[in-house]
């Protein structure tokens, strides 16, 4: 059995899976055979696969089931019998996996690297779960360089595997011109306008619709907690910041929670599973959402933060009684985010850049003077999922130079 | 008593309520005492308001407490002691509540427009839930007039809460210049971009990197499964569609929910239970997520759907047994939203647009032959919360304008 050959793996290998996607052959499959229904694949290291025939006819990645050029399916699933069956399975020179099918012998071949990325055995299950350190007051902030992380995809990824594990990354030596956080951020993923802009100025303005846009110190908040899906990431660029005060802080609020479970377990069930109301106060819109102060996951793990202390939205779903134990769990949590043993402080200079999961790492900043000096910071949103996203197609181009492992 | 005299409610009462909001006054207070620490409040039609302490000190709309401009607060609330009680409380003669209280003798002044649509007593709770009309086969569909939306509030109103009770709208008369869906959708709020731009073209393209940009039938689908929070509308413009073929065709999820709860109850045990993976296939993206087909809220309704046949993902995280039965349910709902009794159809016409919720409805189109003549959509996406935001403010206005009752 031969390696497969040179030609059967395109840079993007269109025919050979049923996505845009890099397998690298890891393992040779040395036999095929049909066992309780499943098609039942020995790898050379003695693991072994069962593929469900649904599960499995579905990926057939001929241009007949996937488009050649969209790869999306082109399948009418709908004409699939719910008892398919392999009728026959074998392997081929180049060691594809080669099932006929029962219902219109139709013949799918499989590429042996995305069938070992894509087994589902027991021993092949790999975990879900993003990767995270939650950190307070000890944490010490790498610094990526701006002007590398726009050239080098190096750079770029190893600050972005910060920033998810941390939910905060700091950049210097960014590029001082406006527009360059838009820049930067599109180096990421698509940008996330909202009634603030696609980009916008942070700096003290007359009309002012958001305490952001004065001059007074703002507590440890989240922006957009209004909103169904608040905003992921954050990015502040400062352009300059020669005014007195104006300094940044920023608390890692999975920790807090991490420290609230134990410490005050009664408040962190309130705090988790009554849902808080938040509404925005604007002349052209009435955003409103509700949510948990801190959102859990099925497992118990933080996935989501709701706090924000000068967006006050009265408490309408309750009687006094429960509103008594609702505000003390609150204030409670709003004292305790504010504790140093959770905190870092540092005062932004000129092109520095701090990008934040906005869901997870509140913001604070304190009291600036214009009349000491200018202070001007230039934002703009991003979902979650750019990120990820982001950091797979690296993790692809890497794959594909051979510079990491198989998934 | 005197009614509250007009200078205390301008536009915006700024000085008067914690936001921007319109606050009518439909009851006057007629007298107020502390009650076991609370602010009772007693109505001339002889309701009562128990307001809680701290929930009422939060909402002081005193310039000092929340900012004359922004309307965000600007209290320092951990300075509030958690046994902040009422010292004093009295009516003025504007028939405004007048609280005292007793950490620093800061004294508050409520609208009684405002505490009267705040009150959260029993008798006054009002339902969260968001209107909604579910629909099959028999719908027949309203069409509002596209140049009347672009320009008349009131249409615009009857348009939108027709999309929110339905989850889909039909628009004529639409302009048909390019970039006009960008035009009305701003009428609603803020277009949400994606990996396919701000307002995609929806055509026969050679690079095509979506099966929607090809010339086949799609089956019933929503756009963006992949992402954590799929765009909640989607507005398709239709400015040619003179190609045979093309024909649209939409389906209420949450109709066919209602139905295979009865008619299949084990079935829509897993559908809306069971994490369900997608990816989508791009050379710069990956987005992937993972939810129910069928997403319900805590009282059991249907929130969010998440159905694309086209973009069939390998299920990963069980065996299959399981796998078996999860495919099977799979198929049947796959099946079922298929069925012509939840089906309409129609073929836009130059100048038509449709909106529709994303998330509930699904929507198709028949495959068209360009040799026959040109087919050419706009779209472009937005968030849910940017529609609920859109209807509350034209509320707010009709409330001013004493054209709706009072909240």
């Amino acid at each position: 059995m031969n390696q497969p050959k040179p030609e059967d793996q395109p840079r993007y290998p269109f025919q050979s899976a049923p996505d845009i996607d890099f397998w690298p052959v890891t393992h040779q499959v040395l036999s095929v055979e049909i066992r309780a229904k499943t098609i039942a694949v020995l790898w050379d290291d003695n693991q072994k696969s069962c593929f469900h025939p649904l599960w499995l006819r579905e990926q057939c990645p001929c241009p007949d089931c996937h488009h050649p050029v969209t790869r999306e399916s082109i399948m009418d699933l709908l004409r699939l019998p719910e008892d398919l069956y392999a009728q026959d399975v074998s392997l081929d020179d180049a060691g594809y996996l080669i099932v006929t099918w029962s219902n219109d012998a139709h013949t799918s071949r499989y590429h042996p690297g995305w069938l070992r990325a894509n087994s589902y055995d027991d021993w092949a299950r790999k975990p879900t779960q993003r990767n995270r350190i939650t950190w307070g007051e000890a944490l010490d902030l790498t610094v990526f360089d701006g002007k590398k992380t726009l050239e080098d995809d190096g750079e770029l990824y190893d600050w972005l595997s910060y920033l998810e594990l941390h939910g905060l990354a700091l950049v210097s030596n960014v590029p001082t011109s406006k527009g360059t956080v838009q820049e930067l951020a599109e180096r990421i993923g698509v940008i996330r306008s909202s009634n603030f802009g696609a980009v916008f100025d942070v700096m003290s303005k007359p009309e002012a619709d958001s305490n952001a846009y004065l001059t007074i110190g703002l507590p440890l908040h989240m922006d957009l907690p209004t909103r169904e899906c608040p905003p992921g990431l954050q990015f502040l660029h400062c352009l300059k910041n020669e005014a007195e005060g104006g300094e940044s802080q920023f608390v890692d609020t999975f920790e807090v929670a991490r420290a609230l479970k134990v410490e005050a377990p009664e408040i962190y069930k309130i705090i988790t599973t009554v849902d808080f109301p938040f509404r925005n106060r604007a002349v052209d819109s009435d955003y409103r959402w509700q949510g948990p102060l801190i959102q859990l996951d099925a497992a118990g793990n933080p996935v989501e933060t709701r706090i924000n202390t000068f967006l006050p939205t009265p408490i309408l779903n309750m009687n006094n009684k429960e509103l008594e134990s609702v505000l003390k769990a609150k204030y409670h949590l709003f004292k305790m985010v504010n504790e140093s043993r959770f905190l870092i402080q540092f005062k932004m200079q000129s092109g520095d850049m701090v990008v934040f999961d906005n869901r997870r790492v509140l913001h604070a900043r304190s009291e600036f003077f214009p009349q000491t000096g200018e202070r001007h910071l230039q934002g703009c949103y991003m979902d979650r999922d750019e990120l990820y996203s982001c950091l797979r197609v690296l993790e692809r181009h890497q794959r594909e130079r051979g510079m990491a492992p198989a998934i």
